[in-house]
């Protein structure tokens, strides 16, 4: 017999327990609070963090979040397996960013307004193909955001340290070469985690470097973007829009000018959810591999940290 | 020295030859008019036609549409190599259907509205991951968005009179299983030529097996749509959107209830035009295949058909 804890956001928990529970797992207790019985947990780490304690008997966790940094600090054991959750957030970043290249390239909006007063408009429309995307950042996120690229036959540029690890790249840039990096993009698309070393770097002089067509749109963290800077350039018409899912403060103050600026999309943190579905099919078929005796995927290496 | 005659609408004739004479082809004289000297043509099919008797010394033709029926006419001479547009529509098809699909996913018209108000609207997306996509028809076209729904991690059915080739089909269907086919499908898009059998497919019966949340999305021709069927259905909520590319008669006439229906989508056969850039390189690819005497490519039997 197993006992499982599940700890997540108030808003997700019941969920994550309902979908547990209807897979009908064998030999399966669920519990609502953390005991010396319990060995396996599912939820947020840094829920876990405090609890490790008082859960003696733990032999597995799995994150419902890819980020388990939480869990890989040096105070903490290491005496149990983590798994985490994988393959869902590229996916949903794909289907966010090139639903909005797509907004732009198909003119759905001005199709729309055109609609509204009967208007067949017909006009040509733009299209993906042979565009330039640059990744600012290509790590698992920004692999599956080129291999999208790739199928919409775009040519794909990464900016990364060093890595040059993703087949679906056609050209690597390093520091210090942002510039020959921006210069000519057609989309500047930043999933850059909150580093010392990103700070800004979306910046006014980045910006000059893009064609006055381009847009710019994060999907990262907030703080790689310089707001001011972005627009300025929009308003000078040095950047043709710019969709913005994180900021440096979430939500966004109202009194922010961005939420009224001309071509900006906010997208309220919405592009890449944990879906509590998709996080349980991959608990679900860890389980049935551990009841198995085989053993289980989406392993995190806490060494190496992923 | 070879002389190239290019023939097609008025809008795109000067940008064929502008294309053509800046790739400064060797050996090549590119004429206004038939003559007995011509012996390549670019352009449309149904204008080349005609001139067939005034071009004896046609050896290649090159047709800007995949389309090249007009051509396979019994009573025209096949003394010539004829090759077409291919691999372009697939892609910008691709690029029209998922963009729309993403905008209903990702509820990008609903965060527009909230940011006009200044509302940090982080309602969970939704997403193609998992859903179902229903193609009537799986020719070229119908693969390549088999494709991209494939890379989206959608599952995948087609409906075919009989083919089963396409790779990214996870299921197929024939008649008389049309009402199978259409049973549980989050989009069903339509592909399908206007053919005798295909008029008037998607009627009552059919979109009532659809499931309430599903959209219909027509970027074949208009004849294979019931229309006052979908006005019925949405009107009844029993389908939650259509996004229309294609109609029996086009333009849409002003007084067409379609254009102001809620949830409905016009978007004037904008889906996949034909981009004289893309076209060119294949006729600029293929011109230099011939001077070295290489085969051609994009190569039409005459007897398939295709």
């Amino acid at each position: 017999m197993h006992t499982l804890l599940i700890q997540s956001n108030p808003k997700t928990m019941d969920m994550y327990r309902e979908l547990v529970t209807a897979a009908g797992l064998p030999s399966l207790q669920i519990v609502d609070s953390p005991s010396p019985k319990v060995d396996i947990f599912l939820g947020e780490p840094t829920r876990l963090v405090p609890l490790l304690p008082q859960l003696p008997s733990l032999i597995w966790a799995h994150s419902i979040w890819a980020g388990i940094e939480p869990l890989l600090d040096d105070s903490l054991r290491r005496d149990y397996i983590l798994t985490n959750a994988r393959g869902i957030f590229g996916g949903l970043m794909s289907e966010f960013v090139f639903g909005y290249m797509l907004l732009h390239e198909r003119k759905i909006l001005q199709r729309l307004e055109a609609q509204k007063i009967g208007r067949w408009d017909s006009s040509i429309t733009g299209t993906l193909r042979g565009k330039t995307i640059g990744l600012l950042g290509v790590g698992s996120i920004g692999g599956d955001l080129a291999a999208t690229a790739r199928h919409f036959n775009m040519k794909v540029r990464g900016y990364t340290v060093s890595s040059e690890s993703c087949p679906h790249v056609d050209r690597y840039f390093h520091p210090p070469h942002l510039a020959d990096f921006a210069s000519g993009l057609d989309y500047l698309v930043s999933v850059l985690p909150d580093t010392g070393q990103t700070a800004r770097l979306v910046d006014t002089s980045l910006l000059a470097c893009l064609p006055p067509g381009a847009i710019f749109i994060n999907v990262g963290r907030g703080n790689v973007l310089d707001e001011a800077a972005l627009i300025q350039a929009l308003r000078n018409e040095k950047l043709a829009g710019a969709v913005l899912d994180v900021f440096e403060q979430e939500p966004l103050p109202a009194d922010n000018p961005l939420w009224h600026e001309k071509n900006v999309f906010i997208t309220s943190h919405s592009a890449a959810p944990s879906f509590p579905n998709y996080i349980t099919a991959l608990f679900l078929e860890n389980y049935r591999l551990l009841i198995d005796g085989q053993p289980l995927k989406y392993r995190v290496n806490f060494e190496r940290g992923y």
